[in-house]
């Protein structure tokens, strides 16, 4: 077996250790002589699961005990429609961050649901792009919930500091950066991450809501979009993707096992550095149009001066063992989406290909 | 390793050829040094793997061209909301069909969004449930569709015959059945069934839709609740739940391997026979409420006459390998759910334990 160092943004690489158990694991759960993915959601065995996978969240993040963890079927758009579909019942008006594509996703669908007031837009300051402080933002104060992305998977966009909305709940979606690095829970209204770029397989959605937030959602949002039923029901309403829910929980064990999310935050902060040193580095041939004070620590996106050698830097990558490296087709170039599974080796080797490049094209 | 015959109504057993495939390639699928979950949605990759999953399924099932299959994310509620949400645009009027606990949950979310005609219920004659014959119900004829549950899990009743609703598309929930016995696709507007019994694992839900019935949704339909949506973007909108997908393609080529849904719909009429049978040759030690003209082949729903020893039998059962036998909580008794992966030799167990308990006990 040949495994390759796998740079896709999403879904992604998984811990090679969380591989392996599951696949020690697939026809005979401890002892149970049956899969995960063949037991009942409200049995005994399942039951195991799911709570040992949110008390190891909850320990991972610190989670307040104020705040509830859902699971949601389904992937973090499901979120672009459940947050105001279940927030909007009091105030029907919320502000949005627009910093790239899934903003621009959450804010068409709060649109269709109440009125939406883009606080904010990613700007231009010397051909680099850039978050804008917020004392240029314009936040209404009286709206239900502000909204923001974190980390822009596609720009490679990042917030290094978090919203001061007062009053008014936060709400993150932070599905390509969720425990990447400590956040304070408290800083939050709602946060919320699709599985399958730092916690596992693509089909589940965790939810982290405060619980006062919960409350009365709009009277035409479908049953299973409806945050208390979710809530009143420990996420099993219905039957819930419980493989994803299972692997979850694997891939919080390895974190846990790693030192957590301080120790993972300084191996992904030495990654990305590493990588953004090199095309500071070799400037001449490599660029990067973000500020590095918004430089993603997940999503390296940078470019070759000369695109025509883009092919060519892909193929060498390839050989070397490393896939998914071609940027999004919106932006090009090239996009290094380094997620906590990416061992340091594959960034190591990454940044090789990357010397071993300049110097004989540059 | 110890595998047991696993009777749970689902999540249910899965052929074990299919655990043994996904465990095999679990690291590394087909070659490309990852596992399936860890391939991007819009890759080369999983391309190969949806397609073949819709090729497979549209020759077992043998799905006309005005067909489209989706794939929804989640469990087949979602189509409880999903169904009356983009069907109610032109008339917001539907008949239901109730025959038990499913058909119920879908009519409490369809009245939300319109106007619920149930039009029929479960009759009981001499002490048998029994579904009324159609010259007994109160179609509408103007409605925007008729709504049945072709078997429901927890009474473990069945349809035998396909209701007949003239010009008004007929929708089937079809999770405790699909591919279960052959069905004219051409009966149906819509199909819809959920992965975890017959399928594969909990997460992803299979539509089948005429495409004429995919139009306009109600205006406050989320966008991943939209069939149009879903059908134009390949089901690929969002990031789909990939691993799901994948298994549910390793399900439908092992059946298409067992010879497809004829042989395998005979070995279930068997396997259902054999337990029936038993039922009713020891008719003094157990018994069964459902009518013979509808009993399930899926669900085999039976009582001990002395309910005193139903805990007795469930531990010899499970003395024997056999798990998951004990009766939906609403209902008591014993529940064998013998799914396509339940093999002959799970159920000749099953009916050696109840012959001996019977005889021990009776």
């Amino acid at each position: 077996m040949r495994r390759v160092f796998n740079f896709s943004a999403g879904p992604a690489m998984l811990p090679e250790e969380v591989l392996l158990q599951a696949q020690a694991e697939m026809l005979d759960w401890q002892g149970t002589g049956m899969s995960i993915m063949e037991l009942g959601h409200r049995g005994s065995e399942f039951k195991v699961v799911f709570e040992e996978c949110e008390a190891t969240l909850r320990e991972l993040m610190e989670i307040p005990k104020n705040y509830k963890v859902l699971m949601v079927a389904g992937g973090a758009s499901t979120q672009f429609a459940m947050v105001p579909l279940n927030l909007f019942n009091r105030r029907q008006k919320a502000d949005y961050v627009d910093t790239g594509i899934w903003s621009k996703k959450a804010i068409a669908e709060a649109k269709r649901y109440g009125q939406v007031n883009v606080v904010t837009e990613i700007e231009k300051v010397n051909d680099l792009l850039q978050i804008p402080d917020q004392n240029q933002w314009s936040l209404q104060g009286e709206a239900a919930y502000v909204h923001y992305t974190p980390n822009e998977t596609i720009d490679g966009i990042q917030f290094h500091w978090v919203p001061k909305t007062g009053d008014v709940p936060l709400v993150a979606d932070m599905t390509s950066m969720i425990l990447s690095r400590p956040v304070d829970v408290n800083d939050y209204g709602i946060i919320y991450a699709g599985a399958q770029k730092n916690m596992g397989a693509a089909g589940i959605t965790l939810v982290i809501i405060r619980e006062d937030l919960i409350q009365e959602a709009l009277p035409y949002t479908p049953t299973l979009y409806n945050y208390k039923i979710n809530a009143d029901n420990q996420s099993l309403y219905n039957t819930p993707p419980t493989y994803n829910w299972y692997l979850m929980g694997l891939v919080f064990n390895w974190l846990k096992r790693q030192g957590g999310v301080k120790v993972i935050a300084e191996r992904n902060r030495q990654k990305s550095q590493k990588i953004y040193g090199i095309v500071d580095q070799y400037h001449d041939f490599y660029f990067n149009t973000i500020h590095p004070s918004c430089r993603s620590i997940m999503n390296v996106v940078f470019s070759l001066r000369n695109a025509e050698l883009t092919p060519e830097f892909l193929n060498t990558a390839l050989e070397a063992g490393l896939t998914n490296l071609r940027g999004h087709r919106l932006s090009g170039g090239v996009r290094a989406s380094i997620y906590n599974a990416m061992p340091s080796e594959g960034v190591d080797r990454l940044v090789d290909v990357m010397v071993d490049f300049a110097k004989r094209y540059g």
